[in-house]
């Protein structure tokens, strides 16, 4: 059995032709193959969605969550709605056809398709995980990085889809090579009027005494599924939650602080704007092992 | 002979690997068929670069100015420097594959490639232009609409990539869905401090009295081909030329406004932000015939 799996959605959305009528839902192809048209929105445009899946032992982790911000995401972009029935299934099967493995990642895209073809381009695509380990044991160094954007973008300008998980990352891809060139493995926003914001492909978790706080959402950021899993965590251990809109400087003197992610989980920040910090090892393998092993 | 052709490069950079090694500089290749792995960074992340060049009577018009484009685009991301010689072979060949016609365009397109795979995915696209008719007689509704970056943003914070053309266009296509929802074709971007930028795909040009004017460049914004060549053409008839940062009430008070890019060419603005607008129908002619019959 493979350590990847592709399957072409023939239908992503109910309310759109399917490529091939009266056929398939999905169908499981090589994924080292071309599927994909170069006239295809999604790739000269960068438009479409995507979300990307945790796979602990087998089983998808916060599907539901990531099935409704794809959702979000697809209304935000005025796509069609996606048939979350096609989608659960077709996940379900490239999962099935993978080797089994502790960690692994689903990623479901779906395009605006070819222009004028009224059909969007879906496919759900797996993989086992690389190796966090150090990310999630030593930590990461982090910068901050002015996102260009004022807080409050989404409530103002929502044509510029703040907030929606698009394919136009190319910015998420640049400021990793900016923290790259600063020494650093990841980086943190901050809006153009000081606030912190989110990673490029991580929410901000941060401790103070015995609460743990997240900018929260409606800051033009997405809304964490692993943060709601850690959030469900901290209740457990008797910690109190919280949201709150903070400046870097605010953020700095927290007693610690992560970028948790679907499939990284949760990477404790060692170094931040070149300043040395403490890691709370402790709370750090209880939130990583909690995400190892959620089950749904 | 066709109306649209494709060719896949086999070496879009010298300085990464080729894809077939030893093997053509380029391949015409089935438009319709399916030439990209769904694992190709254009896609998942919108990674890469594009110019779209407009190609009058077979020749691809101001081909230089845009490959320098390409290139600079190319270095805001981090990418390999495209191998120029073999893209100017590539667009001749596909054009040379195209039934005649007065008016085409082609796109370039080059992305970072399948990730750890070191070499970027390039290919050439060309087809027969569509009928512009309307929007340059005519002429079109604007509406502007907030970009949520600062005029000077592409000094201050060059990762986020204002000023490169690349495939992370959703937002480009977002503001297009607002025009539509207020009753126009198209917009002009405001920074948020409130200056004039540019339009999603076209440059800003406007005139007042003898002279013509447009926002110019370091502003987060493209810089124009097809501006370049209509300030030729202004000097020619006696105009002057100039750069202005101004605001959109300014803008209002010009004589004549016009959204000019390569394909649409010089689309003159019969509305702005809902309140009616004279044509300047002499100059706007003059402009669309220059750019038409191009051969450089």
């Amino acid at each position: 059995m493979p350590s990847t799996a592709l399957a072409l959605i023939n239908r992503p959305s109910a309310a759109a032709a399917e490529h091939k009528p009266g056929g398939y839902a999905f169908k499981l192809v090589d994924p080292a193959g071309h599927h994909l048209s170069v006239l295809d929105l999604g790739v000269t445009r960068g438009d479409g969605i995507f979300e990307t899946i945790s796979v602990g032992f087998g089983t998808p982790q916060a599907l539901e969550p990531h099935l409704r911000r794809f959702s979000r995401s697809a209304a935000s972009l005025g796509l069609p709605e996606p048939d979350l029935a096609v989608w659960r299934t077709a996940i379900l099967a490239v999962l099935a056809e993978l080797d089994p493995a502790p960690e692994a990642w689903v990623k479901t895209v779906m395009t605006r398709g070819i222009e004028g073809d009224g059909r969007p381009t879906g496919w759900a695509y797996a993989t086992h995980s690389g190796d966090f380990t150090a990310a999630r044991t030593e930590g990461i160094r982090v910068v901050t990085l002015d996102r260009g954007y004022r807080h409050d973008v989404e409530r103002t300008s929502p044509w510029l889809l703040a907030g929606a998980k698009t394919l136009s990352y190319a910015v998420n891809r640049s400021v990793l090579r900016e923290a790259a060139r600063r020494n650093a493995d990841d980086v943190i926003f901050v809006s153009s009027d000081g606030y912190v914001l989110e990673g490029p492909t991580s929410t901000v978790l941060f401790r103070r005494g015995n609460t743990l706080i997240t900018p929260g959402t409606g800051l033009g950021i997405l809304e964490g599924t692993t943060q709601g899993s850690l959030f469900e965590l901290a209740a457990q251990r008797g910690m109190r939650t919280g949201f709150e809109l903070l400046s870097p400087d605010q953020l700095a003197a927290a007693d610690a602080i992560w970028l948790v992610s679907s499939v990284r989980h949760a990477a404790p920040i060692r170094e931040l704007d070149g300043a040395a910090r403490r890691v709370d090892v402790e709370l750090t393998a209880a939130m990583n092992d909690h995400l190892a092993t959620r089950v749904s």
